[in-house]
Order: structure tokens, then sequence, then C-alpha cells
């Protein structure tokens, strides 16, 4: 396993007693020795009713020059619709952890993750912290932690890393199982690289990166609004040469796309993980418009789960996805197995598909004949687990 | 029981072999006696992956002048993405129907559910239609009859009456249980009255009617390729006076909002009916999205069968329909009980709105607080029968 903790920071965790089960609901990453505030640069949920963490880590990005030197994140609350009692809570969470580490409040950025409506308590917090600070420490086992002290309904902690062509590195930890239809959403990652990157660079390589990862994810269509996606650049990696163009945006595009990969087969209740892939549409919006279309429909995903070859309900879907689509043009193929030629349906080895539905991992192909727009979503079925998770008082 | 079969009106229906269980698959309703083909209206489905049946109504519905003598329905089969094929299978079916009573071909209208992709074949029908033709009566019995005889997963056959302040009435039959978003979904009605009218009065009552009850219905946000409403008026009724303007409408309407609501009630394993109303948006059009989107978000659906008052992930939804909002002027309400205020938890009686979620029919109201706006979606939750209805291979 490649290091997931670059140069320059450090994690911690702690069971902070905000979680009614006594779990690990407090992480912290921040930048580690004197390093101080770094450039950041974050996406956030386009939520309207974006959660109290999201405006007040907004607001901070904004007024620092984008430089942050911490993220604190809570799970076990969203502390979303929750007024300006949550908005208080947000920005002393926030400026403890300045104090405690030598940073103005503002270079201090929050996220929370969890029941939305409920009050965020500060008292649990204000006594977590001091042993969060305590236990800050620059290693592979405290970031790990820290991955899993925010997870909520995942069911594993989510790492990911890749090295940039000049020597420095970039690693990321993140949650997200269901509210899952990230634009951006609840979905958190925290990135991080070693590389030196002023703010814009890194802004810019981040909206890159989650544009085709996190963005291209749809567990169940619900955006959160808690969403954030937060990059720190240290600067204290040994390197070679500046970094090229695009350099940094293929590492940040290869991190966020294994997350959202695992996110997608973390995704709650699900038994599959599915990519569905069109081409053929008149551009690439449509064509991505299109597979967002099928991959939301429950009963495409119901389909899924149930290992069944229904593509009449893909062919249906894409039929009101309000593309351009000619229903006698439509090929669908579920991995190698084509099903539907000229919309209507095709001989195929009905066992050996049988036997592919109910792998972990497939892929749903629709070529529609009319140019050359390609776009894709990651998705997961639909499961009597999912609805397990999300019938219960919460 | 009001009666459903109004004047001038034959029902009938057969167990054709279409249905592996040998259950009722083919149904007709016409005119009696000589009455022949009578003014005509129809909605269908605006899904571009429209099913042969669709195809030949329209075109039927289009070359008669609206004029139409008789509508046949088989379930078992959408006859959906099934190419030439299914168009020539449908034109048949409608030319030995219109053979049997004498009308011409394009008189007669026709209408398909069922799985899509499966070829529909002829023989079944060939060989129904004469028994079909037989049994033409006109009785409260007969149309029941045909009722259950174009169910597919619906457990109850669904019918409904109006009265019209003139003396004439109007009666109707429908199916739908699921792939219900009607946009017209795969929801077949059809309405008959024994008024007098010109197809035009009947297209634009039809259409005004569909649209604040079918077109406010969704069951699975996924909209069919069969979806077909059909009006007929056979002018057989005894009348005391023409009808006013505005009068058809509101019986149509009437009646189509019973079915709608029929067809909630009896979603595919769902245990309760959902009215989802907005208020206050900045326009009507705004408030339908957002009661659209709140009611096809499965976070929610799933909240609604487990009778748990998750409000935050209702204003999440209202978050991300796109329209204007402000999360802190945003009033949530179960039923009589308002849960949320100015945007955050409101205080209420836990335990009889506990009592309240676990009834068959409950409404969910959001104030939104910047307008007149308002729109709303009568739906269903989502739940395991759900999705063992849908994971299947049928």
């Amino acid at each position: 396993m490649t290091a997931c903790l670059p140069k320059g920071f450090a994690a911690a965790s702690v069971a902070a007693g905000i979680k009614a089960s006594g779990a690990p609901d407090l992480a912290l990453v921040a930048t580690s020795g004197d390093a101080g505030a770094v450039s950041a640069a974050a996406v956030f949920t386009q939520n309207l009713a974006a959660a109290a963490p999201v405006q007040v880590s907004r607001r901070n990005l904004a007024s620092s020059g984008r430089r942050a030197g911490a993220v604190v994140i809570n799970s076990g609350c969203a502390n979303a619709a929750t007024g300006r009692a949550g908005l208080a809570t947000a920005d002393r969470t926030a400026r403890i952890v300045a104090a405690g580490l030598g940073l103005e409040r503002d270079q201090v950025l929050v996220c929370s993750t969890g029941v939305i409506g409920a009050e965020l308590p500060f008292d649990p917090i204000a006594r977590g912290v001091p042993a969060l600070l305590a236990s800050l420490e620059s290693s592979e086992d405290a970031l790990r932690a820290a991955a899993r002290a925010i997870m909520t309904t995942d069911t594993r902690e989510k790492l990911a890393a890749a090295d940039l062509p000049n020597g420095a590195h970039v690693g990321a930890i993140a949650k997200g199982a269901a509210m899952v239809a990230p634009n951006m959403a609840t979905m958190l990652a925290v990135i991080m690289t070693d590389a030196d990157v002023p703010p814009e660079e890194l802004q810019s390589s981040l909206a890159a990166a989650v544009a085709v990862s996190f963005n291209r994810l749809s567990i169940d269509g619900c955006t959160s609004t808690n969403d954030t996606v937060i990059a720190l650049a240290s600067g204290a990696g040994s390197v070679s040469r500046p970094l090229e163009p695009g350099e940094l945006t293929a590492a940040f595009t290869a991190v966020c796309k294994d997350l959202a990969h695992q996110m997608a087969s973390d995704a709650e209740g699900g038994t599959k993980t599915v990519r569905v892939v069109i081409s053929g549409a008149i551009d690439d919006e449509s064509a991505r418009i299109a597979a967002r279309k099928v991959a939301d429909a429950n009963l495409v995903k119901c389909s899924w789960y149930g290992a069944d070859p229904n593509w009449g309900r893909v062919v249906s879907e894409i039929g009101t996805a309000g593309i351009e689509f000619d229903p006698d043009r439509v090929e669908v193929s579920y991995g190698p197995f084509t099903v539907c030629r000229a919309g209507i349906a095709a001989a195929h080895d009905e066992a050996a598909l049988a036997v592919y539905l109910k792998g972990p991992e497939i892929e749903v192909r629709c070529e529609i004949g009319l140019g050359k727009g390609t776009g894709e979503i990651l998705s997961a079925d639909l499961t009597h687990g999912y609805i397990d998770e999300n019938m219960g008082l919460s």
C-alpha cells in the first residue's frame, strides 16, 4: 500500500461523544511542524440548504486568501438545518482548533456528516479537541484512524494516494455511502499533497479532478447538504523539479476516481458497483445526462440487484432523459454481452450473462448511434439493505 | 358505488394466453349498438422510446380525425422496444378488432402493458379476439372484468366515475403500480362519457385533467414507454342541456384524480400514500419541481416507509431542486405536526406524530416563504416490497 500521508501533514482522531455508539467521531488533518497555513482549495455542495460547516469553511477559505492549516471533521451529526446556533458551533469549532494550533481562526476548515436537522452540541467538541490536538501524529496509522472517525454508514475507511512525476506525493481520506450524487454530495474528502502549489492552481486542479470523479458518481441521486472536498498543499516534499501543467490535475484525478470507486463499492446496502457508459450521443453533455438518468432509475437499480438483464428499462430511461434519441438505433450491452441491437432484443449467451451479472462489478454500455458524445456514471444497485439503512429512526 | 360505464359503451375481456399465468390479459372497451366511431382524444407518453401501440394509436387518432369506436388493451407484454415486428402486431391487432366491429382500421386504438423488450406474439391475440368480441356487454361487471384484465403488478382493479351537471356521465378504468411518473407513466386509462362532445373539446378537457392528476403522480420517477390515457364520448346519454365550458374538464379531473390516487395507493410494495405539497415558492412551476424532487428522493421515500420524521432530507432535496430557496425560511409539516420552523427543528408532539406517520395516508407540507407558488405530487413510499417486485426476472 502506497503511503497516503504526504510530507508536511499529520492526523488525529478521538471519540468525542457525538455518536451515541461511542465510536470515534472527531478527526483532524493538519500541517505538521511549524508549517502553519498552506495553500488550500475546496469544492462544496451546490445544495442551497448548505450545512453550517460548509458556510463557515467557504467564508474562511475566502477571508484567509485560500490558506489553511487544518481541517476538523465530525461525524454523527451533519450540523445542517441548524440555523444560527449551528453556524456558531461550526465557527467555535474552527476557533478552538485554530487556537490550539497557533493558526488564525479563518485558517481552519470545518466539515460535518450525519443526520440533518439535529443540533450539534459544542460540549463534546470542546472536551474532545485538546485530546485531538495532543494525539496529532505524522503516521499512516493516525491517518487511517482519522479516515475511520469520519465514517457514518460507511463500512470501510477510504484512503487513496498517487505519486507526482516530480517526486512529490498526493494522499487523501474520504467518506460516503449514501445521499451521494455529488454536485458535490454527503461525501467528504481531504486531499493532501506535499507539492508546492499556489492556491489558484490547487483550486483548478481540484475542480478538474472532482468534475470527472465525484461528480460522475451517484449512489442514490440525493445531493447532500454537507459535501466538501478540500485540498491542502504543504510544499514539504522533496522534489526534483517544479510540476508541469496538468501533472497535479492528473494525480488529483487518479486519487478522486479511486475514492469515488471506493464509495460506490461501499454504497449503503449495495451488492455491486455498476458503471453506466453512454456513447454515440450528440454531445458529451447529453451522454452524461442519459448515464445519470439510467443510473438513478429505481427500476434499473433493482434489476441490477436481481442480476436481471432488463435492458428495456435502460432504453426507457434514455427515452425520457430529455436528450436526442432514436430508439431504433440503440445498442445495449452488459459487459461483453450485447442484449439489444437496433432497438430490439439480440441473441446472446444467456448462461454466461447470468454469471457476469452476479459479479461484484458490472458495466452497462449503451451506444446511441447519433454522434460522438460519451459520458459515464459510477453507481450501485438498490437493495433491501439500502432500505434497511434508511427507513430507520436515526 | 356509482356506475362506471356510461351509456353507449360496452366492455369485454378474455384470457388470451399472453400472460404465462393464464390470467385475463386482453380487454376491450367499445361503443355499443351501432354507434360506431365517436369523438376520441388521447394523451400519450413523452418517452422517445414510445411503444409500438402508442405509435399506432397516435397515427390512428390522427388519420381518423380523432374518432374511434374501440380501445383494445393487452397486459403481459408492453410491445415496447420491439421494432417493426412490434408495430405490425399492434397494427394487426387494431385491424382484427376493427373488422369484427365494422369499424375502419384507424378507428381502433391499441394499448399494451408489461415487460419491455419482449416480443408480443400475435397468435394469442388472433385467437382471443373472436371470444372478446362475442362477450362484449354493457354492464358494470364486464367493465370491472376488463379493468382486471389490464392489471400487471396492480393488486386491485381501478375504476372511477363522475356525474356531469347536465345529466351525462363519465366513467373510467385504469392500471398502474410502478414505472409511474406519468408525463404521461405505465399507466393506462380509458375514460368514457356519454356526453356529446366534439373531438377538440374532448382533447382539451382530457389534457387539462391529465395535467393536474396523472402528471402530478410519481411512484418511482420512471416514465414508461406505454403510458396512454384515452377518452371517448358516445353522446348516448340523456341530457337536459349542452355542457357549459369547464364542466367536462371538471368531471374528467375528478375521475383522473381518483384514478391517480388509486394508483398511488396500489404502488408496488407501497405501504402508504403520500401527498407532498409545496407552497410559498416563487411560482407554481418551482413548487411542482420541488414537490417532484422530494417525492422522487429515495432517502425521503425510505423515511416514509419507516415512519421516520426525517424532515432534514426533505429540506436537502428542496435545496437541490434548482429552484429559488432560502433554507432559513422553510417550514416543514407532517399533516398537522410542524417539525421545522424557520429552517430549524421545531418542538412538536412526537408521540402523536409517530402515530400519524404510521397511517396509510400522510401529507408532507413545505412552506418555502418566498412567494405564492404552490404545487403537489402524489407518491408512495419505497419499501422492501418494491425491490422484491422489481429485482426479479420477469
